[in-house]
């Protein structure tokens, strides 16, 4: 039987979707899939170099976020809310032994999955190919049209 | 022919972004699909225990958000807001015949929808089996991958 | 070998989430899929008419959001603020020869691609078929299935 194949477009930076993409990622490489990530957008923020564990979390526009007391969004929007949030989040991960997003990220190297720097992004945005870690390959929609065109799994995140 | 399949994961709990999964997963149903989703992260709230349809929408954060007069984020922020944005779109709903949340997921239910709640999550924000509703079943990233190596239609919501 | 199809639905309508799906359309159009979009919730304000090219980008609620200078999210509250971060995104856009919503909308149009508007979004929303632009066709989510039910990529963006 031939291999299955997974691609994933990673377009969000923030913590909480960071996750996503990448535990689905490591998973499905474990059970021998052949694993793309694109990463366009504010996903590119998840391979820029030393910033996989500086992702943030926002404490507000997200109704379901789990917080140990409920914050009424304008306290949400006071200095220092974020990255309360974002530390809260972090340990509770780290308490139930979750990898970071940098340990992740290592992971889905070491596993082959590939990743795409999507580079109309980093043209948009300004990030030059050195800003970004190492082992990634770049290209643009077309490639990843290439790979996901004869893949099972397809996941816009 | 072989019965079309499905597989939906579903990671955001706002009342909004509650819909799409389960308005797809019944009408997929209705039309014969083998469907199932896969509830993770902040998704996870649609099928706690009471929970369906206590689900809200955020007031800000999305420019896109119908409302009767444009409220400038600010105002979005203040106490209250976030009450009257989900009852005013509960109230847009209902007026159009729409089913709620609750209502949809028991037809799912009823109409053979496979519906899994993600462990991971579960551990990490501290769910128990019994906080959530009869009839899901339990696993992680690999039963879902499991359901989507043969699927026709894989979303992430 | 049989033409490749793919699937789009587009359920946000911020300036940032309304690009993926054009920018994916179009390129795959370009390299002869068969691609349909399917506009349904905040994805409908894409397709208004009059409307591409007024599409907003929140400041607040996107840890990721590239900014000039890092804008705490009290700031990101004040009136100006969305407008403020709409303009400089627009601006990037230009400043890097990438084409507005409205010019991708035509674009996709000329290229094939099939638009379909979420009847039910209209109905709930009170969008009348005259609101929307022309060229688009109107059906629900058992459209969208069909056409799915064959595509070698399906995404929910």
């Amino acid at each position: 039987m031939a291999q299955k194949k997974m691609t994933i477009i990673a377009s969000k930076g923030s913590l909480d979707m960071a996750y996503p993409p990448l535990i689905l990622a490591t998973t499905a490489a474990a059970m021998d899939f052949d694993v793309t990530i694109f990463f366009t957008f504010f996903g590119l923020d998840i391979i820029k170099k030393d910033n996989a564990d500086k992702l943030k979390i926002s404490p507000i526009g997200n109704p379901a976020m789990p917080m140990p007391v409920p914050i009424p969004t304008l306290i949400g929007c006071l200095p220092g809310m974020e990255a309360m949030a974002t530390a809260m989040m972090k340990s509770m991960f780290k308490k139930h032994g979750v990898a970071t997003i940098g340990q992740l990220l290592g992971l889905a190297k070491e596993s082959g999955v590939k990743l795409i720097a999507c580079q109309m992004t980093m043209d948009v945005m300004g990030v030059k190919q050195e800003d970004v870690i190492d082992g990634v390959e770049f290209g643009g929609a077309a490639m990843w049209l290439d790979a996901a065109a004869d893949a099972q799994i397809n996941l816009f995140i």
